[in-house]
């Protein structure tokens, strides 16, 4: 069926929306394919649903392609399922949670492990109903504190999640393994440039986890990457390189000295190129240690001491990979009014560890490093601490910020920062919610088998954000041909009567040869309608125009401007050439 | 693609659950088409969400059809459209409503009346922009006081609805024929027997209104139609076959009498039938006022009076229907103590009106006819008190039940009682919503002019049941071609190798063909296979059996229950133009 613009619900807008930030926030409401409703809610109008079925279709194709079985489940969701895996409270403000008339309490489902985990205990029994690939699109909402750039991220959304089982880790690396290859066809098909990244996990709990990320400017999510290996990672991930340690011989005894007033590193840097060291002393010779609180689910308070090289900053994100599932917040005055030993500004890993304080340290903070820092009391720090020898702390933690030029943990050159929007994530979650529900079945030796499952997202409709992101120039947006709205866009920009009739019946032929067809038929300019394709985006336009009297239509590509001159005669066959070319 | 049972994710049940009250409910769970997850959620199992978008894709072709477009809005919706339009509060308690972080409303949408207003509104301005017909298919939430009958009343579900914007009336009424004609070609399709009824509205508002009523024992819709002449009403829609009124020539005098305690019609018949009035009374024959409050949207209680032959109650959905948008209550004792003129028990015609009351009856009370009622002092009654003669009322009310026997307002023949399940919904909004939003477009004469609207709504979700409830018998589902999950079972029913092997050849054979196949290939034994083959429901059964060794497969007709041997040689073929025909 021709789709006749004179008919199609569509408006499009001469001027950018007054709150558009992005691009394709932008040009998807000036287009006409998508409208806000609320803040993070929009409607899709004709053409935006027609690119987020094709993009449904492409992702359950291949989902069926690794045999993952299609189900669906509701969006309104039980309380008590998420109390068992503890996430109605993890989840904090970032769901949206309501009451029935009876007030019983029900959540809007952001993600469905616990169901999933929940029906295949109930229905399988046997470890030969594994393996299992699971999956639904379906609505999902968050409660985003800063529902930004259209549907980039919004509050009501449509996701592809799967879920696989297993009876054994083998099973589950092959699961994880065939959805990771799934997604890398599925965003080949939509032709959105990527990268897959290490990460952590979130509030999802696990373990081995890549997000992928599509590569954008305007990205919230900050990566890391090697040009030279290929070395990937969320900023959440990296693992810094380790120096070599280094041999205590001859390392000089620590000193402590009277810093005076000097608190921060610059003023203990500024006092140590003052004094006589007899070397230039930089913030990276200094150890900072950063006080915190940690509490894990369901116990008590505890103090933390985090030291890092004095150059850097604790990176809020890392330390909350690190630390998770614990939460932790930094020492308030009163806190540090609860133990005295603790000298602001001159904190040093003898008093932590003297005082017990549990201490955990930057990875490059390896043995035989000499550090300056705080000789716990007022005024003092302490010059040449060599750790190892002088201080032997609890343990490392990834939570030092990551900079540009650090080297990849491949030790195959420096990284460098790029931004990305998530549109997969696959995460082998193992055991967490079979244990949370218990979910064994019979194994082969007739006794009970845990199970172990994967997770797997794709953001299906952030998906049409992020290709219109990707592919647009200054005129509009310009689609790939597997989610075009229509495969072709047929202007009549002639008003001869034997024009307009010679564009229909064209239109009809190609419709009739299996192509979506959009004609606009309208009483418009033609200036109007070109500006109107090149802002729609269908990345084969056919003009029939001027040379109509010529015997000729023009066929123009979206994407390389460039436009041929194809004979009347045989129109229908030639561009339906071009067009599955 | 071929599915095998062996991996399908299917696990049927022998026994009914506990809790499914109705065939449909039980036969979806037992075949695992369904699972429940809540009061009134179901999760869609893989069988049963191939029905599901089976049905989908009827409605979406059939509305297409009419120029219909589809668009998707979100469930999650803001509050301010609502109230503009009242129904934040008309709603009641059943809706779903919740707040975000920052503390706003929201509701989970019922239907969409309101958001396709406002964005045709916004995008549309001028008269030459219309007809226009636009639908979602979409998932809906009402907070249902008895969810029940699984899928049937859920409280998460999906609908189709459709909303049609013309400049005219005559416009509103083509497209609502549209839709109805439309509707009729779905559930023929569907193979859902059903009756159109005429309507009232619920909380929607507007005029013109029908019902597509899934016929069916446990629905929870009474209607009333009449064998004879075809027409069908909802009790709420039911008008009342009116007699012809009589000349008052001839007529008695209205008489008061001394009745004693009387306060009941059943008692003032008692008192009639002692008293010498010369023909033997019955309750019909006298005239109950009952008095109630009412209050128009945003206005005041007022009182209103409601005269019904006695042999009658007062019907509550009949009378909610004919009072809407107002709501109204009862009088209650410390109503009564307000207006000492009120004598229950005694409440006549003549008080209420020389008091001011409202007062509006049955339309059986026609001029002429003479009545039995309430004189307005404790323990006296009138009779031959003659309605047009002796009172006029202030109109009439459709209020009193309606009852099997009952003539047909066409004058046909009596009325019968049915019970059906409403599958569709079309409606004559009217400018309702355009009023309540102003949606004006620019006429043809230069004039801005209201737009007018329909709604029309197709419960998908509850049509799997519905489809259900009229296919099944005792030893399980039954699909239309139409909707079954697949095209054709194919039953391994040998063990022996060859045999197995020539069933999947001839699955794989017929899926090439293009039909849907779903190949019982597991370890068990035929027995299990054949009642799950019949529980399961898909139309065609093909058994590869003892016969294989005789050259024959078995072609079986889950409907007719007739089996009809097929050759080896060609079985596919063979098969294939079963199916086909």
């Amino acid at each position: 069926m021709i789709t006749r613009m004179s008919e199609l619900f569509l408006r499009t807008l001469r001027d950018d929306p007054a709150d558009a930030e992005v691009p394709s926030h932008r040009l998807l409401i000036r287009a006409g394919y998508v409208r806000p409703v609320g803040p993070g809610l929009y409607s899709w109008l004709p053409l935006g649903l027609r690119v987020l079925r094709k993009i449904e279709h492409i992702v359950r194709s291949e989902m069926n392609a690794i045999g993952g079985q299609e189900i669906l489940f509701p969006a309104l969701l039980p309380r008590a399922p998420y109390e068992t895996s503890n996430r109605w409270t993890e989840y904090g403000d970032g769901v949206f949670r309501l009451q029935d008339r009876r007030g019983n309490d029900y959540m809007l489902g952001p993600t469905h492990e616990e169901f999933f985990t929940l029906t295949v205990k109930g229905e399988y029994s046997s470890y030969k109903d594994f393996p299992l690939r699971l999956y639904q699109i379906q609505t999902k909402y968050r409660d985003e504190a800063r529902p930004r750039a259209g549907i980039l991220r919004g509050r009501e959304f449509i996701m592809k999640d799967s879920y696989s089982f297993d009876v054994d880790d083998d099973g589950l690396k092959k699961a994880y393994h065939a959805h990771r290859e799934a997604y890398q066809r599925i965003f080949e098909k939509l032709e959105v440039s990527y990268v897959i990244v290490a990460a952590t996990s979130g509030a999802m709990g696990g373990s081995a986890s890549e997000e992928f990320l599509a590569e954008s400017d305007i990205g919230e999510d900050t990566y890391v990457r090697c040009p030279a290996s290929g070395y990937a990672a969320n900023v959440e991930a990296v693992i810094t390189a380790v120096p070599e340690s280094i041999p205590f011989d001859g390392l000089p005894e620590a000193q402590v000295y009277d810093t005076g007033d000097t608190p921060t590193i610059a003023t203990l840097v500024e006092w140590a190129n003052g004094a006589d060291l007899g070397r230039e002393i930089v913030a990276a010779d200094t150890l900072k240690n950063v006080l915190l609180k940690v509490r894990e689910p369901g116990g008590e308070w505890e103090l933390l001491a985090v030291g890092v090289p004095g150059d850097r900053e604790v990176d809020d994100k890392r330390l909350g990979a690190a630390l998770e599932p614990a939460e932790y917040a930094m020492l308030d005055d009163a806190d540090f009014g609860r133990y005295p030993f603790l000298k602001r500004g001159y904190i040093g890993p003898k008093g932590l560890l003297a005082n017990g304080v549990r201490y955990l340290v930057d990875p490059r903070i390896v043995d035989g490093t000499s550090w300056i820092t705080g000789a716990d009391e007022k005024g003092k720090h302490v010059v040449n601490l060599v750790a190892g020898r002088d201080f032997t702390p609890d343990g490392t933690i990834e939570a030092a910020e990551v900079r540009e030029g650090d080297p990849s943990p491949d030790g195959r050159g420096p990284l460098v920062a790029a931004r990305g929007i998530e549109i997969g994530h696959v995460f082998q979650l193992g055991r967490k919610y079979a244990d949370a529900f218990e979910a064994d079945v019979l194994g082969e030796n007739g006794k009970p088998v845990r199970l172990t499952m994967g997770s797997y997202g794709i953001g299906v409709s952030r998906l049409v954000a992020v290709i219109a992101e990707q592919h647009h120039d200054d005129l509009g947006l310009r689609w790939p041909a597997s989610v075009s709205p229509f495969d072709v866009h047929v202007v009549i920009a002639n008003k001869d009567d034997a024009a307009r009739a010679g564009a229909t019946e064209l239109a009809g032929e190609l419709d009739r040869q299996g192509f979506e067809v959009l004609l606009d038929d309208r009483k418009a300019s033609p200036g109007i309608k070109f500006k109107d394709a090149e802002l729609l985006g269908v990345p084969s336009i056919v003009v029939v125009g001027r040379g109509w009297a010529d015997g000729v239509v023009e066929l123009r590509n979206r994407f390389s401007g460039e436009t041929q001159e194809v004979p009347v005669a045989n129109a229908a066959t030639d561009i339906a050439t071009a067009l599955r070319a």
